[in-house]
């Protein structure tokens, strides 16, 4: 199988106190999310709750933003752990159309579930989540390749499907009240069969 | 034909005065983006250049992006116009499928064309350009309806189109480095038409 490639998680030749102080951070800012809420996690509040110095916090997430994105890179490094190895439909062992199916479900699902996480993590200065595009980027092109379409080329369609896939989710995610069809998980994960489906039928 | 009502153009009672600063402005920047490029286009030199104070330009587009936003909405209105009333397939007078892969092929490239406009008119306090996304999500539930897929609700799958349409070429403005694939105007029209065509096939 096609490895997929995706930089998320621990950033490496991390130093053990740099480590330490991260999970500290993430932990705190995980605590604080469930109890507060999203729109109450700030900075200092997170340094205080870590015992660790404001500049700390700001070297590692650079913004509050960077809170949420960071643990959105934690959840996502378990999915993509799911889709490499777990079991069938969703990890390998099925085929490629119903993986596809699988895949789609199961991310549009992850991410309504985390829409506060989601929402918070959007950082204003990057329009669009680099690292949640690339995973689903990837193991889309991988399927699609499996599927044997009879394309020469598979990268566009990869890079449309993903944003079949992601856009409505984003969509709802940054303008919530122009988007109602995109909550809807069932809709959403049934239309994305259909596409999916239709384009690699033989 | 469904009446796309999608909000662009001229604010409605607008005044005479505020008409005629908007149009200056508007020609001025289009001058000074073919003359400088997006990167030098200041506020302060708008506002020379069309001969009015600091404070009109501010309050007329608020953000330097606020002025390709504006720029990119007339070519819009234009756009909009000739898939309302142009020649077919871009305009009504083909059927469903056909309509719906020449509006792909004319709004990847015309959002191609404009690369530069684009990337400039990305507001980073809203993720997603909101005008660009429902023309194209409009347009495309009410070519799905006319396709009569035998579904019976056709939002979801407009959504998923819309973003399959529009992602990979936001992904290409706002991360080009990342995003080589979706430069190719062929490439990214090619596996259009086939993803449309796939999902429309009865």
């Amino acid at each position: 199988m096609e490895r997929l490639d995706v930089p998320l998680g621990r950033p490496r030749g991390e130093r053990a106190d740099a480590a330490r102080n991260r999970l500290l951070l993430l932990d705190a800012a995980r605590e604080m999310l469930a109890e507060v809420g999203a729109e109450k996690v700030t900075m200092d509040g997170l340094a205080e709750r870590a015992g660790l110095g404001k500049g700390t916090v700001f070297r590692r997430f650079g913004t509050r933003a960077g809170i949420f994105h960071a643990l959105l890179d934690e959840d996502e490094r378990l999915f993509q752990e799911r889709v490499l190895s777990g079991p069938p439909p969703l990890g390998p062992g099925a085929g490629p159309v119903e993986r596809l199916v699988a895949y789609g479900r199961s991310r549009i699902e992850w991410l309504l579930e985390r829409h506060a996480l989601a929402r918070a993590a959007l950082d204003r200065a990057q329009p669009v989540p680099a690292g949640a595009a690339t995973l689903s980027q990837l193991h889309i092109r991988v399927l699609l390749r499996q599927a044997d379409l009879g394309l020469d080329d598979v990268d566009g369609l990869a890079l449309q499907l993903t944003g079949a896939l992601e856009g409505p989710v984003l969509l709802y995610l940054s303008l919530p009240e122009q988007a109602e069809a995109a909550r809807d998980i069932e809709r959403l994960a049934g239309s994305w069969q259909f596409l999916v489906e239709r384009v690699c039928r033989a």
